[in-house]
């Protein structure tokens, strides 16, 4: 009866934390928190649906399904983000300025996938503060730093967090850059479901780059 | 052995529960059901996304958004309907008329909010029968029914269910309308993620309030 | 404690199995995979919302609405493709051609549900090999397979799985049709929520049916 008790606690938590997006985190990259992509590599037109079109989320070069990789979905395959070829890139404007802490890679659960050759391999993740768009010159002294670089791996879990290195020698970012080199084996594309970033917002939003 | 059998039942059990909606309960509130806000308080207008179009389901002076609080959702942050203020109002006209026994509010879970400062905290839930819109004078005759007074509680979970104070003389209703008089902290606005309400259907729809 | 750990684990792979689409087994019916609806019986015209409009993915003759039920979802009463009348069809084609193994036919689950007399109660799939859409003639000889008979059981969980009868003597397919001959009590409509189509790829797509 006591072993129930705590083993209903325990289901509980477990659960909870599934319906908190699967990682019961706070991401940084969300979507509907603000951040959005800015930059990427070219977009594989082989996948259907999704057009390049100027809507009102519109930005110029910005294919309109990348929001995908930036919200929560029902993991089904084929829902993703898909950029040709084997090696690419994804940049992306966080909700706000953070200290970045870990990072979190997404594919379709094995158990559900027709295939898994496009997910991402050789991973490499670097961040910097660009703040406002300005003229102000003093912004072009953008420091990037290198967050994290790693390989997806197909026989772990499907969404898989890694930490950033030195989490103390990084400062303050609100971009964030996601370079994949190779993928699981698909020559014509590799699929991003989902991209997110975790992390704590500073005391005071003045990146260490630029106060010293 | 027998341990695990009584465990996976359970653990069973709890997901169909997290499946069925979360709480496992049927909701008058659901926009799929036919549920829709009819009226509200002045929405914020800082939260982007969602525009008072006059749409195919809409409603003169009724925000596209306000659809979100009778919807299931993921539970990302900023997915709400975000009205101006830490008091205000939102009237729903209920799938059918039913006996009311509890109603559910929800606001984003901690772990995943950027900021909670936005939930509402002293609520008050009323209703009352309404019917067709007619011109019927007998009609005019709406007896409102205090149902509950509660305080939303971040400390407790995400959804938070509070049962009609009592059940038994509260009559039939097709109408709920929520009040919160003060919210967690934020001075700009208060963010309702979704509203459920519970009971059953009477055997008659004959209202209470006209009854007698 | 060694309890605590094993129980542990078996949580864990019970939220990912529900995580991964509720079964975590791959569904070739799925519309975000390529399938689509492209036949069925009359639409029951009572229920809101879907409009028979020639979208981006329409197809002559075949109810938007119909995507419904080749999609997961948070499975809110009444989001549903809903045909007229106790009996009806569909007919789908598949993502590819496979072996199938098993169907899963869903309904709204009960404790959330207003209303289950609209789900379909007898059932009967087939299915067969069509290609592609050709002037060639030998291509009409597709051969339909019988695959399963079953009821819909209310009693049951609301995804229920019914297994090919013989999977061995059945070919290649990439068409499926359900035919349902009964419901459980609506005299307007029976209400299809989700229906899967398990199987695997063969290593050839040429179909048992043409090959013998
Ligand atoms: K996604
Ligand atoms: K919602
Ligand atoms: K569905």
């Amino acid at each position: 009866d006591e072993v129930m008790a705590v083993a209903r606690e325990m289901v509980g938590k477990e659960i909870e934390k599934h319906a908190a997006d699967g990682l019961g985190r706070v991401d940084y990259a969300l979507a509907s928190g603000g951040a959005y992509v800015v930059k990427h590599s070219e977009v594989y037109g082989g996948i259907k649906g999704g057009f390049p079109f100027p809507g009102i989320s519109g930005r110029a070069g910005v294919h309109a399904n990348s929001g995908k990789m930036l919200r929560p979905s029902f993991g089904e395959p084929g829902d993703c983000f898909a950029l040709k070829g084997s090696s690419g890139f994804v940049q992306i404007k966080l909700r706000t300025a953070i200290v970045p802490e870990a990072i979190t890679l997404e594919h379709v659960a094995k158990s559900v996938a027709y295939d898994r050759s496009s997910a991402p391999k050789d991973c490499r993740v670097s961040g910097w503060f660009k703040g406002q768009e300005t003229t102000d010159l003093t912004r072009n002294a953008e420091k990037m730093f290198s967050l994290a670089e790693f390989t997806y791996d197909l026989e772990k879990s499907n969404a898989q967090t890694f930490g950033i290195s030195d989490s103390s020698g990084v400062g303050v970012i609100d971009m964030i850059r996601l370079d994949f080199t190779s993928n699981h084996g698909s020559a014509s594309h590799t699929c991003i479901y989902r991209f997110r970033v975790h992390g704590h917002e500073p005391d005071s939003i003045v990146p260490l780059a630029i106060q010293s």
